[in-house]
């Protein structure tokens, strides 16, 4: 079938990969002119995955966005998540009436505070049994390299989210389906604050139990705030909750950790924004989970002490004694 | 008050320093008479924390058990889990009627396949009400180094829990009750398995993404294990079951993930053994594992695809196509 994925970053790329590989016909769609015609004539992202030396024979790209969705049974959308909204509005009215559209996108916008589904949704007026999300322990550089992974593709039509899950399956790739798309959403957007903190720790020289400690805790006040918003804790029980979460954490090289490991180091927000180019996702994500706690009533210690990291400064010690108190209770 | 720690490895003289840094008289008990003589007179165990330059002032050591557990509180086991059943014999009668004892130790007794509270309550025929276990995310090293650490205190009696839990709390250490006993057991020694797994997929060349994978689904296994087993699944998913699992399976240097690295790079059972000088825990707990899953009616597709690697050396990559069907299902 034909599929096309809006978007040439990493992820979107890897996920193009394994879309082919299964057997789809794929079009990339991308803004950048030398992107396309890398993919197009040379079956090379050399931007984006420039270790993967040919990219599949059944998967070519385009700069022109009627082109590219047009007769796509599946539309998958692999923007920013920032500049999602804008980007998408570009293709309102193009995409057919049929097309599922997939979100392999993580975050919360800012401003709005919505989730990435609210975005897609309210920017294409779509329905919302035509609409899909893809969460797990996915870094783009291992799938790219074809090493085993599975995910988690949601839609609250479940025929639809199997056919989706049908569409990625691989060798290498398994995907699972749920109906629980709010979970999916807010596991990979909240974990961001998590890997913030799993940073911290390893920057101020802390090991394993520190960081499985906090990945523990965070993981508990993730599932109880998506309890509260609606979401099934299943999901965040599962490969897009605590697998992702495992596997974010674990990967020194992901934008959070390395924000968090210089806050770790003493750094400043503003020094570590200045170190990294910019405010890493977990910053604002940070102040959106506090908020959101606030609103549905649900403790959200990590989150809180992590403000007080960004706002105030205090050190990883300091964060940590606040994330527990001194009382002997149950978990 | 006096608390005795019962064998003097790595985790044993660990935690002994955590207990002695809460305020307690710690006395250190070995069969060692170096060991005994380097804690007693130069505050050190060089054999086992050669790191660490001085333990505190308020721990001793001693090789006598009639003295050594004389007048304590809280007796604390920490001796090598298939000796535990033969040397706890010799302490029989010793140990005061009224204290409580503990378990560091994590596995399940050969031949017997019977759990640590069982052999411990069994060796001194103890109540259970005097029985506490501890299990989390606590690489011994770390703890040595007095890193920020958490872990779970469980006893039938939340009183005693919540008094071994006061006893070993420190600026660095956070310990959290539970009368979960099983469930603390159960998490503490059926990890390895999944470790086993993780470090077998590290082996072959494999990433985030598949040790993620593998972590997740093996939790899902343990829990439905445990719950079945009687176990509470709410310990599964907080320090002793999903903290514990991050950080043994995060940690390259356990035995069970060199094991099972060697596994992935194509060593047979019979020569992971050779190079690792004997076998791993994780090895017959995984026979253990699938043992108890046809008992009591749950499906263990990890351990049982573990137990094809160890058996028929099938390689990691069946190893995780046997984990999965071809289906497209929930999670």
């Amino acid at each position: 079938m034909k599929i096309t994925v809006l978007g040439a970053g990493a992820w979107g790329t890897a996920f193009g990969q394994v879309l082919a590989d299964a057997g789809n016909d794929v079009t990339m769609w991308a803004m950048e002119p030398e992107i396309v015609a890398g993919i197009r004539d040379n079956h090379r992202n050399h931007v984006r995955l420039p270790f993967i030396e040919h990219l599949p024979d059944n998967m070519t790209a385009t700069g022109d966005r009627a082109a590219s969705v047009k007769d796509a049974e599946i539309v998958v959308v692999a923007i920013a998540a920032q500049f999602a909204r804008v980007a998408l509005a570009e293709f309102k009215g193009l995409i057919p009436d049929s097309a599922i559209v997939v979100s392999l996108m993580k975050g919360i916008e800012r401003n709005t505070n919505k989730r990435m589904d609210e975005v897609v949704r309210e920017s294409l007026d779509l329905p919302s049994d035509r609409f899909a999300a893809i969460s797990g322990p996915n870094l783009s550089k291992e799938i790219a390299l074809r090493q085993p992974a599975a995910t988690v593709v949601g839609c609250e039509n479940l025929d639809n989210a199997t056919k989706v899950a049908k569409a990625c399956t691989t060798d290498y790739f398994k995907a699972f389906v749920t109906t629980d798309v709010i979970g999916l959403e807010m596991c990979g957007s909240l974990k961001n604050v998590v890997a913030l903190a799993v940073g911290m720790a390893r920057g101020a020289g802390y090991g394993e139990n520190t960081a499985a400690m906090i990945e523990t805790r965070g993981l508990a006040e993730l599932t109880a705030l998506g309890k509260a918003a609606g979401a099934d804790p299943k999901t965040f029980a599962g490969l897009a909750g605590v697998g992702d979460l495992i596997a974010t954490c674990g990967s020194p090289l992901s934008r959070n950790y390395t924000f968090g490991a210089n806050l770790g180091k003493g750094l400043s927000k503003e020094e570590a924004t200045k170190v990294s180019n910019g405010v890493a996702e977990g910053v604002p994500t940070t102040d959106a989970v506090v908020a959101l706690g606030d609103e549905l009533g649900v403790p959200t210690p990590l989150a809180y002490a992590m403000s007080r990291v960004l706002d105030e400064g205090i050190s990883c010690a300091e964060m940590l004694s606040l994330l527990f108190g001194r009382e002997i209770t149950a978990e």
